[in-house]
């Protein structure tokens, strides 16, 4: 944890500073919808254990954030009728990682329908909020 | 498990049936080099349980497999003095997943270098060979 900033968006986010469009949360998790979906449903598993990424996080966080990634997974796939999902996990810079706290990428993906690229435009909240209900539902019926 | 077929590529070589440039194996486990590597010391890591991909994968190997993801991605940063590492995991053909046994991309990243698409074309064993060397080195020195 030597490399983790607490002033990073996602810390923010974990402490209420900053709104998000969360999907679930418990003591040790929250899901996000990302702000910038590259498909429809992208949302992002947020472990409330600081790290910088996948590197320095701890053993038994990762056990509980990969369970969750496919139970996000699986329900993502059910609320926006994907044909598949993508896993994504950054770290550092040279590997696209542009905030400093431990994130999985889960995005929803459709035959034949490309990723869009980061626009560094957020989507509208009602996009967002409307997805976030969606795999709400989904999550809780699994 | 209801839609795996066991005659998957990572499956006959799990198997032994086709050879593979082997970083690692254990009771559970083997990481290979990817064969079509997008960056040198591209590498796989991969449950021997039988899965189609994360989405009827069992939590229990999931938490073993993601604790091994670490350890290489950090054996791989050093191995190949990356600036980065991307994790990537696919599930179904529409998000690019080709072969239907789980695995995990481990994919080392330099500054400002692009990942190479998916060319088709097998890497010249010699490099793989040593790409696995270097990172078996890598991983026994953590």
């Amino acid at each position: 944890m030597s490399d983790y900033d607490d002033q990073n968006v996602f810390a923010r986010i974990l402490r209420g500073e900053i709104p998000s469009h969360t999907v679930f949360e418990d003591d040790g998790f929250v899901v996000i919808m990302d702000a910038m979906p590259q498909a429809p449903g992208h949302c992002l598993v947020i472990p409330k254990a600081p790290s910088r990424n996948l590197l320095d996080a701890d053993d038994a966080v990762l056990a509980k954030a990969i369970a969750l990634v496919k139970k996000v997974a699986r329900a993502a796939k059910t609320a926006f009728a994907a044909d598949g999902i993508n896993i994504m996990q950054y770290n550092e810079p040279a590997a696209g990682q542009t905030v400093f706290h431990l994130h999985f990428h889960v995005i929803p993906r459709h035959a034949d329908v490309p990723l869009k690229p980061h626009t560094g435009q957020m989507a509208p909240a009602a996009e967002l909020a409307a997805s976030a209900g969606k795999l709400k539902a989904a999550l809780e019926a699994l």
